[in-house]
């Protein structure tokens, strides 16, 4: 088999068999194809498409150039979720000891921040003490006790996604449906759950731009999901605006733990009922969706859900004490009021523009070797929809560094301020 | 300016400025832009085009990337003829001596050949002496004494082109029109003439298959002659069979000189007339490309042609007596007669594979270091549209090396023989 009659082949707009996609992915793996073959395949992909087929042959073949998480000694339907990527998106906090207070079993390694959207790690490490890094035996064991457990990654997962990553990131070929299905797909397999539930973001600050492009990514990570056995659902989620008023870590951990105690934002603790609902639905503790959002909401209106968050945190080294003052938790040394200089009503909320702002207010990393301020962040006082008047309060923005005029002006410019006025956004537009 | 903003440009369609397309071949040269960052911009090309502007942008950097040739001290206009590539392809050998006898100035720059066709240098090297390497005073001095020079490429020219070709070998990348046009033009320009005849081959044996495929290509060449203050003229010509009866390097300069002395193949000899008809008329010595064609018919029917041939061949060192005695200057230790085993008609001469069974009997090179057996090659006895009868001699083969039944059996497999009566093909589709 030679790598270039496979361009060629996706060149001229031809489906690649199993074999050749292999052939590719291992190349890759033990570095025998040259990065300028597979950056010329990666572009003929952007440009041509996948089919679906094709696209599950990529993922297994991703899939099996790492380790694999075995799960086995868990007993039950180990569940997960995923999020393609949004700001403010604290929902692996709540969701997670929700479900698990339900009963299903929540064994989750998650990622750091880069860039706008921030990393659940980031956000869990902003508690004093809380480990991330637990042996095999004892992430096993935290959940058959306790039903949760959330780890960094461990072992060498997908090694052909770092590499294909590195690559795209370089050559413009990040926006591609069958790259980022099979990217998004093969992580969440090689991780060793049964049932996965996604929330496919849309809108100016996520990948996919329009929900139609979020439907189809969702399909063809449902059918991958579904060619290699296991429950997927997606959620298609409007990321026009920030998830929750809250951006930054420690203010993001605040956010989870007033949704836990039930004094969350509505739009966010509607979300994790429903994603909660079918993870239930997937693990099989209910007949439906919907039985599954009732008990999640029972679950939630008891506080067991947050009982649950406080045994998860402690059980890995966190100082659940500090939750008992959230306002010194979070107190930065430095905040500022931003105020609105227009009135009308507020048409869009710029999450990816307010997720940098946030990262140059020490909340996240413009380089991988950047320290995190946990401390760093925003709180929206606004929802798009709202009606504005001059010298309203949009946002506050919190550092442990000094808040400059330039931090102001850059969120004053989050805010799209127009006359008419404008309904509320939809934030789930449809559950596959 | 950043590479990757590029390549996302092309990827959606966009049309290059000149100054992007200068920073990507400048970074080529310079080697600051990394291969893989090229070979994806290079499949976007490939799959989104380029308008002829952009191509000429393209051509325009990448003739100023290496050493451009500068005529100026040769009087009048310098006329240059390029072939796309064929088998069997000895016009400049013809065609140099052919319009310098008729007045014009041919400072030449010829290449090798690799894989199925043969270079013109291999081809001269085929008699004794003929010496490849003028310093550049030598080559003027030669051009204004008796018109004519071929020499082997000197100094560094388009040093861009190497570069790409070699990644769009790996990549499949080669066959894009404007990477195709804007290679030969950059090369054709840095060679320093001021006019340009073009013989843009079609059909099986070459890059273009067909005749609307050459049209295109041969028009988007003809305006990046025409926006860099260049006279170009293209033939649209038929490469479905080769050109002339001789195949090999000795056989072909045989076959060049019995053309030039009136007793060659008809087609080769017309395909040359009409060559040198619009070269004589780029450069001005006649008023119309059919006044050059007479000019050139005289001149070849005069034998002054074949006079200019000998004292070109003897002023670079070629020891001309070889050519008292043909016979002797091409006869090879083996020969072996390819014979119809069917009767019909011939619909079809395989160029590309004739090549190839030429390559393996010595004829040319399979890698670059192999050795080339002057003396190699094939003499075909017929022509495509013959009617061939059980027993006809096809072709005869040559070499220093023994042939076997395998070269036959492929020798003879290059012959499609059918039924159906079928008319000769035109050689000459349309001139540019």
């Amino acid at each position: 088999m030679r790598m270039v009659e496979i361009i060629e082949k996706k060149r001229d707009g031809l489906a690649l068999s199993d074999a050749e996609i292999k052939f590719w992915i291992e190349g890759v793996s033990n570095d025998s194809i040259p990065d300028y073959q597979t950056s010329a395949l990666l572009m003929a992909i952007v440009l041509k498409g996948m089919t679906t087929e094709e696209t599950t042959f990529l993922t297994e073949a991703m899939l099996h150039s790492g380790d694999i998480i075995d799960l086995s000694a868990i007993a039950g339907k180990k569940v997960d979720k995923h999020s393609t990527g949004g700001v403010g998106d604290k929902t692996t906090i709540i969701l997670s000891p929700l479900v698990a207070a339900a009963g299903a079993k929540v064994a989750k390694m998650s990622g750091r921040g880069l860039g706008h959207t921030g990393g659940t790690l980031d956000k869990l490490e902003s508690i004093p003490g809380y480990n991330i890094e637990l042996s095999s035996d004892a992430f096993i064991k935290q959940v058959n006790d306790i039903n949760v457990a959330v780890v960094g990654q461990t072992g060498n997962l997908v090694y052909a996604d770092k590499v294909l990553y590195s690559l795209r990131d370089v050559t413009g070929t990040v926006n591609a449906l069958p790259l980022i299905a099979s990217s998004i797909m093969s992580k969440k397999l090689a991780g060793g759950a049964d049932c996965i539930l996604l929330d496919v973001k849309y809108g100016e600050g996520a990948f996919m731009k329009t929900v139609e492009d979020a439907r189809e990514l969702a399909q063809t990570m449902i059918a991958i999901g579904k060619n290699l056995g296991r429950e997927v659902n997606a959620m298609l989620t409007n990321m026009n605006q920030p998830l929750g008023n809250a951006i930054g870590n420690a203010l993001e951990v605040e956010e989870a733990i007033l949704t836990l105690k039930n004094e969350g934002p509505k739009d966010l603790e509607e979300l994790c009922l429903v994603a909660a609902g079918y993870m239930l639905f997937q693990a099989g503790f209910v007949d439906s969706s919907e039985a599954g959002y009732d008990l999640a909401l029972e679950t939630l209106r008891s506080e067991k859900a947050y009982d649950v968050f406080l045994t998860w945190i402690a059980a890995q080294g966190g100082d659940i004490s500090v939750f008992d003052d959230l306002d010194a938790f979070t107190k930065a040394t430095y905040h500022a009021d931003v105020i609105a200089q227009k009135a009308g009503h507020l048409h869009d909320l710029k999450a990816l523009e307010l997720g940098m702002v946030s990262t140059r207010l020490g909340a996240g990393r413009e380089t991988k070797d950047d320290i995190i301020d946990y401390k760093a962040g925003i709180i929206l006082n606004q929802d798009v929809g709202n009606e504005i008047n001059v010298g309203d309060k949009l946002a506050t923005l919190y550092s442990d560094t000094p808040i400059n005029e330039q931090h102001i002006t850059d969120a004053v410019a989050c805010f799209v301020i127009d006359n008419d006025a404008i309904e509320k956004p939809q934030l789930i537009a449809d559950v596959l």
